[in-house]
């Protein structure tokens, strides 16, 4: 029987890591790294620091392996994406089958939490034979945001939603909530709301040497955050950002 | 100058401590510990437990002291929690005086992660003279219910609510998500809905030994939860229970 081990790692500051996900780092036989082209290189680099740091275990294997890219021509959004699963389900298979006979632990270090708009554990369900599949729960960027802020994230007894760029962008703000927390946005899909009376919170790079992070009221700082987002993304080749707005009824 | 650490120290297993929060638990000259009565005494045992295991400085003192109680009478409830948070800023500064002069570093743990339905950051606000706040992330009881199903929070690209359980109660099931995520639920209010078409995920006592989950269509494990959590809540004379909904839409 294979065990895959998902495993939180934090969103890019080692100290993210818990105990667990080091032990289960340290009883894996093989980790797989996944490498996503060089634009992202650093992500790829700091899973290798991660393992380099905790690794103590003498039977722990590393095997590095490229990622498939998904087909942007694909019409289907949906098509796409199932064929992209498919396709890293049979990449870790080949790298696993390469590295270990029919058992053992594989571990797979996940960005942030393996819950969080993270693909792995639906990647994970494709493989065959199907692993035991474990999860360590990570600090998901939301906390990390959060915390960089120091704030708390939801009014007292209040919710608060957590939605995608394009979300924000296609439905305006939401029902039953004065607090949206936005990720996987390509662009700056706060520019598509009414500003007035809107407060934002914004992260990129959290938790990295090169974090950023800007606050106020949206009609002041948003301008701002879309021009430095812009140089940033220039400068490093790539960004990932983060943000928490709220309004106050 | 007093440096105030709120330390995430994850929700009841041990295992959930980041690395850079054992670092600010050892670097701190005080370590405060709230007791919240009987009840609740396996929480300021984890506390307890968390310190003894991590704790490898020296200089690191820890004093405990009992919360101040909600005065459960007052009519006003936001008037009842902002006395009731004066009052703990109030216990936080004296215990705090009784160990240290005008600076130094107090670390107070906090369950789960600090931003995530949790009162210290508004306390530490009031205090006077106001310290420099710092956060460190924790592992939220969130992630680990997740972790605990291996379950993905939210569909591919999908939003989803956070929100307690009187919110579920009244306004029902929330528009513009298909996914929601239900904490501080004094009893079960999932039973207010309609369960034809919901999926519930739940958790209690997550990461700690007692831990129990159960999913499954809410139409069949709906009245299973409720007398599991009825038969656990007086077993252990307390319960801490969170759970994810799903419509298939
Ligand atoms: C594919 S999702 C993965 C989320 C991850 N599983 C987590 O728990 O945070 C990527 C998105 O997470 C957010 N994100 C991840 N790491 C971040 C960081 N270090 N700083 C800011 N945002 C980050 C961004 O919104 C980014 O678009
Ligand atoms: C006051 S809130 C604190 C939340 C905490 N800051 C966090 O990050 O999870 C308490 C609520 O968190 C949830 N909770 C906390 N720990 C839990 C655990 N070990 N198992 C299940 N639910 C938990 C329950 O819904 C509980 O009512």
């Amino acid at each position: 029987m294979m065990t895959l081990s998902l495993i939180g790692i934090g969103c890019g500051d080692p100290g993210q890591l818990t105990r667990a996900a080091i032990r289960a780092i340290n009883a894996a036989d093989l980790v797989l790294i996944p490498r996503k082209g060089t634009t992202k290189s650093d992500l790829a680099e700091l899973r290798r620091t991660i393992c380099a740091d905790v690794l103590t275990s003498k039977n722990t294997r590393i095997a590095e392996f490229d990622l498939p890219v998904r087909d942007a021509e694909e019409a289907d959004y949906r098509k796409g994406v199932d064929d992209w699963h498919d396709a890293v389900a049979a990449t870790w298979s080949q790298t696993i089958a390469s590295h270990l006979a029919s058992e053992g632990r594989v571990a797979l270090l996940i960005w942030g939490d393996p819950s969080l708009y993270d693909s792995s554990l639906r990647i994970a369900r494709r493989l065959d034979p199907l692993p035991k599949i474990e999860v360590v729960p990570g600090i998901t960027s939301i906390q990390a945001l959060c915390a960089a802020h120091a704030l708390p994230l939801n009014d007292i007894g209040e919710p608060f939603l957590v939605t995608t760029g394009r979300r924000l962008r296609e439905g305006g703000w939401p029902q039953d909530t004065n607090t949206v927390v936005v990720m996987l946005d390509g662009g700056t899909a706060f520019q598509s709301l009414d500003p007035n009376g809107l407060h934002i919170w914004w992260g990129a790079y959290l938790g990295m040497p090169d974090q950023i992070i800007m606050s106020g009221a949206l009609t002041e700082v948003g301008p701002r955050i879309v021009a430095l987002r812009q140089e940033a993304r220039e400068r490093h080749g790539w960004i990932m950002d983060s943000y928490i707005l709220k309004r106050r009824p």
